[in-house]
């Protein structure tokens, strides 16, 4: 296996750093090829990933040179090597949906978000960034192995396969105030958000109840990660 | 005048982007020195640069080669060269204090956060990144300068300045869960955040209400901007 920097061609990624690392490890540990260690790598208190990676019967290698050849950029003492997987959402939990990503640090920041508000379903509707990209990884801190993810050709292609999962789409004309929605708690519901420039078309403002985030018009629109952020918190019980 | 890329010593900064550009001269357009046009850039419908630099007097240069040695990375057909300005904060509006920022793109979204939740004044306790570094700037789509910020050397400076302000400091361990925070809409507030790693240290949870943002325990904490979001959500009428 020749290890090289990350292209999305690849069937293997990386997590970079310690503390993504160890998520891929308790979460998908059976999908670890091996785990790379620096030589300046020391164990703390809080961890070591030497004894994790026996526990989990987990090879690890010292090889400072193969860390930098595949390093973005930060000093990494610690990368897991892994096999990218295929996953399946959950019909009976509730969703995030995001239309054509664009930004890989806002896709890991959102995955973190979604995961720290009781989610794990995440569809993303083509064409999206890749969600193993080491920065998407990086951006989620690890979260990613913590949920199921798939892509759809198209939105038609998601809406249907998930009939019966409320829709709330996210627009900046949207029709009802978030501070207004009072979802019921039995309810399954599919939080729908548009691209980082272009948000949802208008399209999308019939295919459920459509959402707006009051603000002033100071600003033209919140960030996306913002947006889904106090949408995500809204829908946490 | 020898412009370079940017150092934080400098006493002047840029704006990249037409519309970070748009925002400097509509707001502070007494502090701008020139703005430097790309040949490839072309007038669209919806803003014409030379048009407005015109109208507020403003001086353009086109000048690809002095673009491409001070841009960070990406193409840029408008630049706005302005003079740094310090301000103070108004003692009659709430507040946003960030504890030892780190990150810069992230205090340039937190700014364009605050500003659309209708909030103008920012305090940062020192030591905290430079927010004018164009990256700081880009981040806020250019609402930097439709703000006031500060500078203090530590939190009881700040403290001190502003003792009728209610304060709100954000914590993992915070006392009381922000769904239960019911503020007074005449009340003056400071909402309070730690840096990135290191959050605030428990000297903080005494000098106002502590407040803590419900979430699972299978993240170890909210992203910063996305904390701070969800309270300018939940403080903004």
């Amino acid at each position: 296996m020749d290890i090289k920097a990350y292209k999305k061609s690849f069937e293997y990624s990386y997590t970079f750093g310690i503390f993504p690392t160890i998520e891929l490890i308790k979460s998908k540990s059976e999908k670890v090829i091996k785990v790379l260690v620096s030589s300046r790598y020391k164990t703390d208190s809080d961890a070591d990933i030497f004894e994790l990676c026996r526990k989990y019967n987990i090879r690890t290698e010292v090889n400072d040179k193969l860390i930098n050849k595949i390093s973005d950029k930060e000093n990494n003492f610690v990368v897991g090597v892994f096999s990218k997987y295929e996953c399946e959402l959950n019909d009976d939990e509730s969703h995030v949906v995001l239309v054509n990503p664009g930004n890989m640090g806002n896709m890991g920041t959102i995955i973190r978000t979604l995961t720290g508000f009781g989610l794990s379903n995440l569809a993303i509707i083509s064409p999206g960034v890749d969600i193993f990209d080491p920065k998407v990884v990086r951006g989620s801190m690890g979260s990613l192995f913590r949920i199921n993810f798939k892509y759809y050709d198209d939105f038609d292609a998601y809406n249907s396969s998930f009939k019966n999962h409320k829709k709330y789409t996210f627009m900046l004309d949207g029709a009802v105030s978030l501070k207004e929605i009072r979802h019921d708690k039995n309810e399954l519901f599919s939080l729908i958000f548009g691209n980082e420039a272009t948000g949802l078309d208008s399209s999308y403002s019939s295919v459920g109840r459509s959402v707006f985030i009051k603000h002033t018009d100071r600003i033209d629109s919140l960030n996306l990660t913002i947006a889904a952020g106090i949408a995500l918190y809204h829908f946490f019980d």
